[in-house]
Parts: structure tokens; C-alpha cells; sequence
């Protein structure tokens, strides 16, 4: 295949568009997140017709109000440095600017008068209300590692890192006079705040399951009490979720476990396609949810009354590539690694297995539209994406076993989809973004003897140097994740200390303008590659960050990556 | 056009082959260096037959002997290092190694029994000889910047900067005892010595007309005298030829001025197509060459004894995409500059114009195709070459004019022709590989605000830091540009001197191999980009050096500053 067909193939695969169902504005029309044109934007569905609403690019937005005609969202206003302005759009894709306060922007929670989010700055976080378009910081000082998902009734909430503990989330409650309170059900327990409604707070919590699995409650703001949601049928009970979430309103819970998500109506099942569902929404008695799998790229189904699925939105692509397996490794001190694994349907001569590492580390590799597994696994790659410990989906227990340890089991966990792997290719790589760029830089070095090549995108190459160029939300990050500033450890799971012993060809790529893995210390990786004679290419994208907003963002990075693979496999 | 259009087009255009005609082997074979198959590669004329003879990419070639059946070639043995084996290859494509010194080599002359060349070690030079298939050191301590041209009757001829004089090049002539003779017709001379007929050494020189031209004469080895080469028609002193090759044995001369070449037999001008002749040789009463222009890629032509051509080797790309104009600017202090300007025929929203600065700088942009120049005017971008003080083609005072001031008169006269751009673009860029990409360094932040963009391959970014990482070959060549070991002229003409004032958007591509203009000093400057908050991309190839060896290694240095402009210009 000729490097022009790879590109066209990469295209092809890269513009088959995520979806993800937001909610509704007015009652009748559906408000989801699409990267359709290439770009991410809110898109609507208006009696019946698709409309882009946004014009450029967005960084985030809020769950629509189903009582507004209005979305607040966020824009990236500093090429990709994750510097954010805020702006709304209306039903008829008016676009305007409300404020810009020169801030990290972590979560966006809206009513009819107030806008409120956490916003970060370098050296400190702080809870901003937008009130009638008026921008001021309600609580300076606030948690760097926290977020705000709703606005209503007076009140602010949200959820994070809040009481210091590396191995609990609690939820907040402000008041637009700055009155806060910060709440947990029990002390180490997981709590996710995500609604109020009715002066009730909607939450996921693993308090009762601990460790183990999350359900809903609500907190009731005026009373104190805290209470458990019951569902009158009984298929989410035996579903038995360890994720899910639920709209009050609409009666719709979309529950999760073993990596594939299910919608529910009053807690029963309803008929979809095997994969994961993002986001449901009733209008009238018509249900709209988004759903995509490892080898089918997102599409909105409409449910009618009957329970009738109807396709509304879907991509171009449509192709039968991959076969879909879902194993569970055991990783040497018995950990279970719940891993999926993409064969390719395209012969190779040789034959090449990926493994691919999910970022995060707090993220995972579910049963949906991937955009780095879709165009490996169809130019002939067998992709094997762990779970490793660390990841979200499999219950908090899980989650938090790489709190004080990154790069220390999870590697191992990532070891063992390699040993998985070497049955599927004759070559066995290592690829990731994020935190999976950190891993595959780690496991060249850390386990040098084990990789054919490695692909690293967005990497950690030091934590130490990341660290100090951070800003408060992402030095509290590595604070959480290395159970406090524990420089010692950091140095001792960076990279960059075992940069040495790397021996398979590398292939580094990562922006110019990222704010969270910054290119200053992965430049000094690869100096030290090219100081002790290694092979390698590197590849830095200009005027883009850590994010990606469009297709040619998507493209900078997969490039380079696929065409790394084609001269060393053909 | 999409990126998967945009890379179809490159893969198009850059696998048009290049060829060159290097002579014959056993009287009737004409033999070629050509990039068919995308390789670099030695190609022979067999019964007319057109057969590839080696197989893997190769360096450098010698000129095949008519008498023999066989010819020596180098390859690059170390990923791009440019450290060389020498190997052979015969007419049925029977290729064996024949020695492999762990060296640079500089020039490969041969006959029946012996093998000559320079061969460059990071400390030394030596003239080395290969006797019967016995490798051995003629002379150590050989002048390190200096080449093997012939070898014949005894005798290893060849030139060089042998005099420590910058500005002037002499011939050596060495006998196998390692006796050395250091000869020119006049101090402060240029010549070339290329052949060795009956005892006699051609040369080309400009003794006789210092600086303006050159002509050919012969050196009687054993009379010690030297004689003007006359021919009996009169076409070549009209044509007044600045630089011309001779050869003997076929009475053909290639003589060129103005950026283009002709072809004379017996001093008769033949009637070929204008452009650049790229080599000839006779079989029987036929006269094979090579030919191209900017616009017309490579082809070979026979012309039988009516003087009728016929095209025997094409590439099959054939479309008229750009006019070709040939200007001659004038420089701040009255230089002329001879540029070369394509303009493209494909229309674009923006108009852009690229000012592509050739390398050397003791090199030229002739009317000949161009790996750089036909993707980027075939894409819709107007390109204009100058050709700067320093430049090949126009005489040896022009070409001296660089000596002790690269980054000098030769940026101003590069800035003159982006003037003479902004006629042509509403953008105008700058783009160049090896000198041409140091031009580009330099002009970006010396001459900040003349660029909308900058596309360096291979450049020097700090001349100091080159110094000291070359070997004693390119050592050598640096202290020949700045005069001497000018270490504060160096710092003063260092790109890396000037980061800070870079305004353009700026792609720097580099390969980690290269043992020219390493990567080391490039990776300081992207490094100096980053802090100092430029927008830039960059990419670092790996397995590959300086020269290009494959339509890959092309493609992966087009491609990156193809996809730039896109992303700039759409």
C-alpha cells in the first residue's frame, strides 16, 4: 500500500465522527457532541434535521437544560494550551462570548441566570459564578483537582480531590454567597455529583459497595439526608453495574460493567446492539441514545415508542474489519487485566500485534469507536488494549491500585497483554497517548527486551520536570497519583531515568502547546536518545495541545504513526 | 485537496526518476545512475534493454570504464552516516564487496586492477588504494577535503583544496608508490582534473580566465606541460561556455551557461530540447544523454548520426503545470543574482511564493528537475531560486564570493529574491535543505519580518557545535567557508545566535543520522524554539542521513513541509 492510500485510509476512519448524546434544550430537541465536519461541536437535532450549532472547534459544554433554549460551552483560546474562554450558543446556532477569564476550565454547570465552573490558574484554582454575565471568583483557593457539573436552585456542585485523602472524591455544595460544604457518605468512599434537581443532589457512590461497584443517591440539600434510588423494575439489579448514571427526568439510566453499557428504562433493559452507549435523552416518548463499538463507529438511534430502533445519525464507514474478543488476563501477583483484543481482518506478511495503552490512567478501553485502535486494527494490525490496574470501569478498588504506584503494576499488567500479544504477531509493539505514551516509553526502557517498536504520543517523560511546569490542577494530579509529592518515587518511574536501555525504534510525537504532558522534558528524552545512538523519529505538532479538536489534529498525530509502522512492517 | 490527494501527488512527482549518464561499459552498454524503482541506483542500456544492475541503494558511483565490464560503486553501510563500503557490479548485475574501510569516501576512480579514493575518518584523511582487491592506506594525512576522480597507467588523479588557499582548488596527481604531486597552472586557480587518457590528465580550469570561466586543457604527465584542449568547429566559442565536461575517447563536450547546458560533438552544438544535459556517451554512432528542465522531468534520448532523437528512458509523469522564467535580480551592493522563477500553474485562494534556496552553497538551481521545486509548483505554489553569490555555474570569482562571509552577501541576495517574491505571493515563505535550510534559519531570525514561513531540511543551526562534531572532511570544509577557524565569525553566523527574533511559523525536519549538519545543534535550536514560545513543528527522521537514498527518505522530507503549507494555506 502506498503511503497516499494509507492517508486516505486514515482518513476515512479519522472522520467517521463520535457522538455522544448531551440532552435536550426546549423540551424537543436533542443536543449531542459530535465531531462531525472533523471538529468537535454541539450538534442538535431539530424537528427531525441534524444542525451543527457551533461553528469553531469546542473544548467542553454543559449538559443542556431542557427547560433553556442554551448551551454553555468552552473554547481553547490559546492554541491548544487548554486556556479557555467561555461562550454560549442557542437553538438557532447563535454563538456569543459571555467571559474569558484566562483559565483552565474544569467542568461547566449552568442555569437560566448562572454559569459556574472551577477555573485554574498556575499557582492556584479557584470556583467561578458567571451571574447574568457577570464573571467573579465566588471561592479563591478552591481544590485544583475538582469540577463542577451542575447549576441550580442557588446552588453550585460539583465533585474532586477534597479532603486530601489521594484515595476518596468528595462532593461540594456552594451557595452563590460562597458558602461551601463539602460532603461524603462515608470517609475513602468514590463520589461523583452530577445533577440537582428538586434541591436534591444526584450522585454515583461506591459507599455502600465500597471498592467494589457505584449506584445512585441523592443528597438532600435541605434536609442533610442522604437516600438510596430504587427503580421499579428489576433488570438493573440482576445487570448488576459497577458504573452508571441516571436522569431523573427522563427515567433513563445507562449502566456499565465488564467494559459494554446498557440503557435502562425504570430499570429495565432495553433491546440495543452490543457495545456502549453515550448518552440518552426522551423526547416525547421517543428515546434517542448514541452508541458505537470497537468496530462500529457511533451512530444516534432513535427508540420509538415500541421499542423500535431507528438510525438517525450515522457515519459514512462501514466496514467489516475487526473481530472483538474480550479476555481477562492475570498479571503476576494475580491481578485480574480485563483486555480487549481487535483482530485484524487484513492479512500482513508479517504479522504485527499492538498493544495499546489507554491514557488517563483514570480512563479505559470499552467496547466503543476508538480513534487510534479503528485505523490500526484496519491496516492490518491486531490491536490488544489492556485494562491494566488504574483503569475506570472495573470499580474503584481497581481504579485506586495505582494510587502511590504508576508505573509499577500497571506496567506489569501491561507486560502481560505484550505476553498475551506475542500469540497474535510475530512483532509485538507498545502505543499509547497520554498516560499510555508514558507507559510505552516506560516499558521500552523498563522492559527494553520485550518491544519491536514503540509509539509514543503525548508522553510523560519525567514526572519531576512535568511537576514543576504544571499548573495547580495537574500538579495535584501527580500529587494523587503519587500519593503526595513524592519526588523520589517520581524520579524512580520517570522514563527518562532508563532512556538507556531503550533498544526497540521509537517513534515520539507530541504538541507544542501541550499544558499537561509538556514537550520541554520529552525534548530532553530525545536528546539523550540521540546521545546514546538510538533509533528514533520524533514529531512535534505545532499550534495544538494536549486535546484534540479537529480531524488534521487527529491526523498530526496518527500519521506519523502509521507511516513509523509501514517502513518498519510494509 | 486532502492530505491523501496531497501525498498521491508527492509519491507521483518524487518518483519520477532522476538519471544521469555515467558512459559504457564494454564499448556498447551505456551505463546510468538513476532513482527508477525509487532506489538510487547503477542502470545500464543492454541490447537497448533497460536493466537496473544493483540492487540495494547506493552512494556513489564511479565513471564506468569502456574498456571494462564492470563498475565500482560505494554504499552507505551505517544508516545513513555516510561511512561507505565499495562494491562492484558487472553488466549481468553481479554485485560483490570489495573492501570496507569504515570511512567517508570522496571520489572512487578505477581500472583493470586498482581502485582509488579518499576516504575521511573523524581525525584523518588518506588516500587510499585497493589493489587487486588488497585494501591499503596510500598516503595518510591526505587533504581532507579533496576527491578521487581517475585512476589510470599507474596514476591516481583528482583535486581538491590542497594548497590551504580558500579560494583556489588544485589537482593532485599520486603514483601507486604513494609518490604525491601537487600541480595547478597559475596559484590561486580552480581546477578540476577528471580523466587520464594516454598519460594525459583533463582538467577543467579558469587559470587562463581567472574567475570568469572555465575551459578545459590537458597536463602531459610525463612532458610536465600543459595544453589548451582547441576543437575544429566553432559552435562551443561561440556558446562562451562558463563551466563545460570534455570527454576524448567520444569527442562530446557538456557545456553550460546561464543554468543551462548543451551538447557539442567535436565543438558542433547539437540541437536538443533546452534544460540541463545530465551526461553522454557514444556507442557505435549513437549518442545517448540525459536531459530535464524545472518543468520537464528526466528523460534519456538517443540521436542516431541524422542528428534525430529519440526518448529511450522516460519517467511517466508528463504534465504542464508551471511556466518557467529566468530573472536577473539585483543585490543591495549590485550583485547579480540569477534566479529562476516558476510560477505554477494551478490556481490557489492565497497566493504563495516560496523563495527555495538550493544547497552547498557551492551548488546551483539549473533548469533541471527538482526534487523540491516541481511538488511545491505542482501544489499551486510559485517558487523563486535564486541563484546567491556562492552558487555554482556563473564562474569562480561569483562562487568565491561566499568565502569568509557565509550568511553574509549570500542572505542579502537571498532577501532580494523574496522581494522580488512578494510580486508573485500575497505569502511568501523560505524553504531549503542542507545550506539552503541553514538560509532558512538564518533568514527567519535575521530577517524576521521579510517571512510568512520557513521550511529548513537539514540545516546548521550552530556552526560552532557542527565544527566541532564533523570529521576532518567537513571540518575542513567549514574552516574553507569561513576562511579559517573563525570561531567568533561562526558564532556571529549561527541561526541558534538569532532564535529569539524568529516571527515565522516554522518546520525544521532533520534526520538523526546525518553526519553533515547534525542533528545535536538542531535539537538545541528546537529546544531554544520551545522556550522562547515560537510556533514551529518538527520532525526528526530516523535510519537516515543526509543524502536520499529512497523515494521514503523523500517522502519523508516532503511530506512534512507539504502538509505544513496545507495546514497554513489550505
Amino acid at each position: 500500500m502506498e503511503y497516499s492510500e494509507l492517508v486516505k485510509t486514515l482518513e476515512r476512519l479519522v472522520s467517521s465522527p463520535i457522538y455522544a448524546v448531551l440532552g435536550k434544550l426546549k423540551e424537543e430537541n436533542v443536543i449531542f457532541f459530535s465531531t462531525n465536519e472533523g471538529e468537535t461541536n454541539i450538534s442538535a437535532i431539530i424537528n427531525g434535521r441534524v444542525v451543527r450549532l457551533t461553528k469553531e472547534p469546542i473544548a467542553g459544554a454543559s449538559n443542556p437544560k431542557p427547560n433553556l433554549d442554551f448551551i454553555p460551552f468552552t473554547r481553547d483560546v490559546e492554541k491548544g494550551k487548554e486556556i479557555h474562554a467561555v461562550y454560549a450558543v442557542n437553538l438557532k446556532g447563535e454563538e456569543y462570548e459571555i467571559a474569558s477569564p484566562s483559565v483552565r476550565i474544569f467542568g461547566l454547570g449552568y442555569d437560566e441566570k448562572n454559569i459556574a465552573f472551577v477555573g485554574i490558574s498556575q499557582t492556584e484554582a479557584s470556583l467561578y459564578v458567571i451571574e447574568n454575565g457577570k464573571l467573579s471568583k465566588l471561592i479563591s483557593n478552591f481544590y485544583p483537582f475538582s469540577f463542577v457539573t451542575d447549576v441550580s436552585d442557588g446552588y453550585i456542585i460539583g465533585f474532586g480531590n477534597l479532603k486530601g485523602n489521594p484515595k476518596s472524591q468528595e462532593i461540594f455544595i456552594a451557595d452563590l454567597s460562597g458558602n461551601l460544604n463539602v460532603l461524603t457518605p462515608k470517609e475513602g468512599s468514590s463520589n461523583i455529583a452530577y445533577l440537582i434537581k428538586d434541591k436534591k443532589v444526584y450522585f454515583i457512590s461506591d459507599y455502600e459497595n465500597l471498592g467494589e461497584s457505584y449506584w445512585v443517591y441523592t443528597y438532600d440539600i435541605e434536609a442533610g439526608t442522604y437516600k438510596k434510588i430504587e427503580f421499579p423494575e428489576k433488570d438493573i439489579y440482576e445487570f448488576k453495574p459497577v458504573e452508571l448514571s441516571y436522569d431523573p427526568e427522563d427515567s433513563l439510566i445507562i449502566a456499565k460493567r465488564e467494559g459494554e453499557s446498557r440503557l435502562f428504562i425504570n430499570g429495565k433493559l432495553v433491546s440495543s446492539p452490543r457495545g456502549t452507549i453515550t448518552g440518552a435523552t426522551r423526547v416525547k416518548d421517543e428515546i434517542y441514545f448514541a452508541h458505537s463499538s470497537l468496530t462500529s463507529p457511533y451512530k444516534i438511534y432513535k427508540m420509538n415508542r415500541d421499542g423500535k430502533l431507528e438510525v438517525v445519525v450515522r457515519s459514512e464507514f462501514n466496514e467489516d474489519f475487526g473481530d472483538v474478543e474480550y479476555v481477562k488476563l492475570k498479571s503476576d501477583d494475580n491481578v485480574e487485566v480485563p483486555t480487549w483484543v481487535v483482530k485484524s481482518k487484513k492479512g500482513r506478511e508479517t504479522k504485527v500485534a499492538v498493544v495499546y495503552v489507554h491514557g488517563g490512567p483514570w480512563g479505559e478501553v470499552d467496547n466503543s469507536w476508538n480513534l487510534f485502535i479503528a485505523p490500526l486494527v484496519y491496516l492490518g494490525y491486531h490491536v490488544v488494549a489492556p485494562n491494566f490496574r488504574g483503569s475506570t470501569g472495573y470499580g474503584s478498588k481497581f481504579q485506586l491500585m495505582d494510587i502511590g504506584d504508576p508505573g509499577g503494576g500497571d506496567l506489569r499488567d501491561v507486560v502481560k497483554a505484550r505476553d498475551y500479544a506475542t500469540k497474535l504477531g510475530e512483532k509485538v509493539g507498545i502505543m499509547g497517548y497520554s498516560y499510555g505514551g508514558y507507559m510505552t516509553l516506560l516499558a521500552l526502557g523498563k522492559e527494553a527486551d520485550k518491544w519491536d517498536f514503540g509509539i509514543a504520543g503525548a508522553a510523560v517523560a519525567d514526572w519531576v520536570e512535568m511537576y514543576e511546569l504544571s499548573d495547580s490542577a495537574f500538579k495535584n494530579f501527580i500529587e494523587i497519583l503519587f500519593a503526595g509529592k513524592n519526588l523520589e518515587s517520581m524520579r524512580d518511574r520517570s522514563p527518562i531515568t532508563y532512556v538507556n536501555n531503550v533498544k526497540a525504534p521509537l517513534c515520539i510525537i507530541q504538541s507544542q502547546n501541550d499544558t499537561r504532558t509538556p514537550l520541554q522534558p520529552v525534548l530532553r528524552y530525545i536528546q539523550e536518545l540521540h546521545k546514546a545512538g538510538k533509533t528514533f523519529e520524533a514529531h512535534i505538532i505545532p499550534n495544538m495541545g494536549h486535546a484534540i479538536y479537529k480531524i488534521t489534529d487527529a491526523i498530526d498525530i496518527l500519521l506519523p504513526a502509521i507511516l513509523f509502522l509501514k517502513k518498519l512492517y510494509g
